[in-house]
């Protein structure tokens, strides 16, 4: 299978979220993807540099929010201004994707796109290097939409599940989709891990921009003629913001697996080789984090006495835990969190209480 | 048994302590006796407030530490200087209450003063007035040291417990010490309990200078060499300060429990009527703090999702709590403390670990 030219490779990463799982160090102004949990940069710079060498940053798109345009470029020096696409409003992901092929196709009719969300951790980045470059070649040989398949390390409730079907084309690795399927039960969730022909959905697509141009107009028509007006208008200037904000926010809100993929009879999955973490909430930031002997992760100055496997975030202030196990512990300088790891999905609630009390200057 | 007149009435407010168990809000610099962990001001000021017109505030003596001397003086407005006795260096209290009984006596021969720690809570403070007044006139009829003795809620293990024998005088309210126990076990504190003639030692006496004095002189022949000698120095100043720094330190270092109180045939115990809580921890806190439905005690704004019976102390800082029970969270603005009530206790072990790692900015 012959390799994509670099020339002909283009990323979208997706970074419009505004994660509350993160609270307090996730606010609407400080979303997720633009903290550092996994490391030194941020999650949105880490997504980037994971790419270099497999992507040039010149073909590097980053789909966010209009509220994040400053703070994006700020964490990707040397992206071209033109390459950060400002949604007026969120739509979910259909929409979203099919402005960035639209965008990719326009400036290279046959290049191949991978579609990557901004606040994953994957390791190790050689592995997912290699295995990018080979689903360039494989959506462009196959003609498919192909979806990264994370192999489940266990029957996790939280992620939409990719049924594989037969093998697809010559190579072997690609192999078509039987059936997508939604957030299961802890049940079916174990059926699924005990099969071996499920895969967790990561949300990480490769494909050609023509391909899923194609797969939208069929499945998606009312989104296909919105991109085809915003086509007019991109044609009449470079990034038509205003027509993008008179057309953006009339697109229909859908996601790209509800909207695309479950229904086209072109969907693939290709397993993942590289070890996948979404980071859902603070439980699952301890795997990123350097941990004493106690199992307590922390990126501060921090005194145990009797404590295990607690997570401490603080930005400066020493942190003393005496007797306690399994605690979130985030210190965001203006807010305090406590929280039960096994809990830490509740968090959300503390962002709808704030919501209520109508307390922005902690949201 | 007639009152005794408020010239000759003093108190002796024992307020040297370092404690090291409400760490991060208490410091060496700001013991628990000038924090206000029990209403709007210090518990130092609240002790002395409790006396206002039971004991003339220029009867009213504070013994602590040097280094808190004008910060007893910022509490206590209109509290004459020379009132501030500063020890130079803590040597228990037997030593303390002795040179205080010298103060007092030299002021006023047939004094009789009230011993009180600083850091104590008592309610409600009329009973306490009344109860004061009449222990007052016992112990100056009497000729008796009289302890207030407590009446347990429980078996408890981290008090000395006073055994009562037969009633004294015709009031009949005051009795003999059968004996002093020094801090029981549990099976112990059970069997104390449920014998109803036992009473927590609230470290409270009232008693004349003169007895006190007699007795020192009879159960610690050192201490009286020592305290003679101040009392020399005295006569040629008002506070000798620097004979005071000479001879202090080389007073015997002993408690007036066991010096004197223990040994002595004029000790006797009257049962206290008012609530008595001396907050030895965090976890005592919450019984005076104002507590949510879900029975969390903070004084700050706290924001609470399926979390219950915490206590939460924050300078400011907004506090969520996600799943979490039973826990102190404790934000002092440069530290933060995350500590299981029911091993409170054990926050000496940080303070120890800071000491260890010369952390002076946090001690």
């Amino acid at each position: 299978m012959a390799s994509v030219r670099l020339d002909r490779r283009y990323a979208v990463i997706m970074a419009g979220g505004v994660g509350t799982r993160f609270w307090p160090l996730s606010r609407e102004a400080r979303p997720k993807q633009l903290l550092a949990l996994a490391g030194p940069r941020s999650m949105l710079a880490e997504t980037a540099l994971r790419l270099r060498g497999t992507v040039p940053l010149d073909n590097i798109l980053v789909a966010t929010a209009k509220r994040y345009q400053r703070q994006v470029a700020r964490e990707l020096p040397g992206l071209p201004a033109r390459n950060i696409l400002c949604e007026p409003v969120g739509r979910n992901t259909a929409p979203c994707i099919g402005w960035s092929a639209l965008e990719v196709a326009a400036r290279t009719p046959d290049a191949v796109m991978a579609v990557l969300p901004a606040d994953h951790v994957i390791t190790p980045a050689s592995v997912f290097k290699r295995e990018l470059g080979r689903a360039f070649a494989e959506a462009d040989s196959l003609e498919r939409l192909l979806a990264f398949g994370v192999r489940p390390t266990g029957p996790a409730t939280g992620y939409g599940y990719i049924k594989a079907g037969p093998r697809l084309g010559r190579g072997g690795r690609v192999r078509s989709v039987a059936r997508f399927c939604e957030k299961p039960g802890l049940a079916k969730a174990k059926r699924f891990v005990a099969d071996g022909n499920y895969y967790w959905n990561a949300g990480m697509f490769v494909w050609s921009a023509a391909t899923i141009l194609e797969e939208i107009e069929r499945w998606l028509p009312e989104l296909h003629r919105g991109l085809a007006r915003m086509e007019a208008a991109r044609r009449r200037g470079r990034i038509p913001q205003a027509a993008i904000d008179r057309i953006y926010p009339k697109l229909p809100g859908i996601s790209i697996d509800y909207g695309v993929m479950e229904r086209s009879r072109r969907a693939a999955v290709v397993a993942a080789g590289f070890d996948w973490n979404d980071i859902g909430s603070w439980d699952a930031v301890a795997d990123l984090w350097p941990k004493d002997a106690d199992g307590n992760a922390s990126t501060g100055r921090l005194l145990s006495v009797d404590a295990h496997d607690n997570i401490v975030a603080s930005e400066g202030r020493d942190v003393a835990l005496v007797g306690v196990d399994g605690l979130a512990v985030i210190d965001s300088g203006d807010a305090l969190l406590v929280c039960r790891r096994d809990k830490s999905q509740e968090v959300r609630r503390v962002v709808d209480a704030l919501r209520a009390r109508r307390r922005k200057d902690l949201l």
